[in-house]
């Protein structure tokens, strides 16, 4: 029986790359459903490709040119909508649900998919920044399996197979430290969004990719980690690696560190989460550890204030990392559009989370409320800026 | 109820940590049995400090000095002889046995405890490195674990660790690379054994930091890896990594590297192997990856001949790893005494590999007439060149 996978989000970058893994194993997986937000041309040419039984288009617009292009293939279902996204993952026949598309947007399908008992291979971070709590209750309560897609989280996760019940002293979260890594509070100051998405080490969307350079990303993993293994935040420790080749580990009680390396390819975490506890074959380049030192520094977090911001929030709890992601989604697109400075970006997200009422025990409506309020407080802030 | 713990050799400096671990946690591990070769006044402290219910000293010229030393602790029996050694680890009580002597002695009680089915906890390489297949065939027949406690082949197995069934692409085997990693052909013609012994990373015993000099040791790790983990030697690949932080790593077919990291401490793999599944707590140092880059080199085979010898040993097979042993404890102490020079110990141990009988397919017997026998041929070439 081959295992039915729905991919939201499959034409960003973890979304092909999956494909690209679903169609290394064709005996093993199959695309059940594939889903976008506004690409309707590669949603189309994936489906010729993959014969899904599904596709929806986030965005209503695209709807009527996508049913026009799929015209002729009758079996695959073409939807249109977000409440088509919450109903699809629930389908009897899907089995994995691997949630790659970008931001807030992932939380409410995630949902459904936990209540409908998919395995979660989780690649949209922002679900756990978010709503953490709500998101792991609800996986214990419906016996939902979460498996990380994050390179960082899948190396944690493989890690601590195998070392059930044994604590976790510190995890060790390493971070290629962007492309502004050396640059001094001063050259921060003019840093463009092009700069930027010049990213040395992993090929990535443009959000994640700013999110990258500024550290915000890194932010979100450590309240990710803290969800995922139960770790407070202050066991997590953010660690520089330029080289991007200890993907992360984990330190245990008798001082033992457990990690995970091999050449950036985030094939091998989306290929784990869709095979654990096996691994398959996967064709692609092995790590040389001859080929550089692997070095490792401490963050600069005067320098990369959203960081610190995303420790603060993780530390209060709470509604404030929706705070902190919701402003985060705001000012990155101000700084992708050129409308926001690379260091205003962290000052901005601080002021947001002064300024929106903060709860220490949210439900989903406050965290629906939350997320709007925060995103009208930091837009002012920026267009007062 | 408490696990009660054989030391051979509990006097070298594996037996001494190992006996730290278990003051440590003296609510689960108690010394059963002491045993050394020689050092009775040291067997006869420990006696005093841990009350075993037995001691055994294998050189019989110091029984009786040992006796009237412990005259006043009627409670601890005191033995000697090897013919004790392979009875005491047979003692109904006992849970586990540390194989912590050095070289081929080790190799019969090693095969009694096996047979009485106690956890070896495995120290002792050369037991592997002489009759690897037999061991693990006995292990096998006998349902004993085998638990390593060397460094690298402890961050092997904790790396395999819930992987089970997942194939091994390859075993990345590290090695500090001695104190003479970086000495020219001609520097190596006249160094001593007393530039040998200021090892800079592990505290060891004499005889294992001259292997470690020579990168005999290393060879010896590759076929007691073969044989612990399934591997053919041309999978287990030797890297020189000076900073002795990655203590070793496997990679998967996914392409995937697990790897076990931490500071140089003996006392993490002596303690895994009698915790094992469990991790307890260990004080001591914890690694500090800020503090250096992490290096990678290939060994130089050229320079180091006794690693080149040890490969072709393995898979060549049979008694040859056997006689490559024996040639190895000959040139190891000729060169200890300073009438063998560095250069030489690996000339030796080839000649001695043309010159005794090859057998395919040994059993014990054979073992033991391979190992005298070997030993009689590197003597004689040590004592005419």
């Amino acid at each position: 029986m081959k295992q039915q996978i729905c991919i939201l989000g499959s034409t960003g970058s973890i979304g092909t790359q999956a494909l690209d893994v679903i169609s290394q194993h064709p005996d093993l997986y199959e695309a059940y459903a594939l889903t976008a937000n506004r690409r309707w041309k590669e949603l189309a040419a994936q489906a010729r490709r993959f014969h899904p039984a599904a596709v929806v288009i986030a965005d209503e617009t695209f709807y009527e040119p996508l049913v026009k292009e799929l015209a002729d293939m009758p079996d695959v279902k073409v939807y249109c909508g977000s409440k088509a996204l919450e109903e699809i993952v629930e389908s009897p026949s899907i089995d994995m649900v691997l949630t790659a598309m970008v931001g807030y947007a992932g939380l409410a399908p995630t949902i459904h998919a936990v209540k409908a008992k998919k395995r979660i291979c989780l690649a949209n971070k922002e679900t756990l920044v978010v709503a953490g709590e709500l998101i792991l209750q609800l996986a214990q309560q419906y016996h939902t399996p979460i498996l990380p897609v994050d390179s960082e989280h899948s190396a944690i996760f493989q890690s601590l197979v195998g070392e059930d019940g044994n604590e976790i002293e510190k995890i060790l979260l390493t971070c290629s430290g962007g492309p502004f890594r050396r640059f001094t509070h001063d050259q921060l100051k003019t840093v463009t969004a092009a700069d930027a998405l010049k990213h040395p080490t992993w090929d990535m969307g443009a959000k994640i990719t700013i999110d990258s350079a500024s550290l915000m990303n890194k932010g979100f993993e450590v309240i990710e980690a803290k969800w995922l293994f139960g770790v407070p935040a202050d066991r997590i420790q953010v660690l520089v690696h330029p080289q991007s080749i200890v993907h992360s580990a984990v330190q245990f009680r008798d001082g033992g560190v457990k990690a995970q390396l091999g050449v950036p390819d985030m094939r091998l975490p989306i290929q784990y989460a869709f095979s654990f506890p096996k691994r398959l074959h996967l064709d692609g380049d092995r790590l040389d550890l001859f080929r550089q030192p692997l070095e490792f520094f401490e963050p600069d977090v005067e320098k990369f204030k959203c960081l610190a911001m995303a420790y603060e929030a993780i530390n209060k709890g709470g509604n404030m990392p929706c705070i902190v992601n919701a402003a985060n989604e705001i000012v990155n697109a101000g700084f992708r559009r050129g409308v926001c400075s690379f260091l205003a970006m962290g000052d901005i997200i601080e002021q947001t989370m002064q300024q929106v009422a903060f709860d220490s025990n949210p439900d989903y409506e406050v965290y629906v409320q939350t997320d709007a309020e925060a995103r009208r407080v930091a837009q002012d802030i920026m267009n007062n800026q």
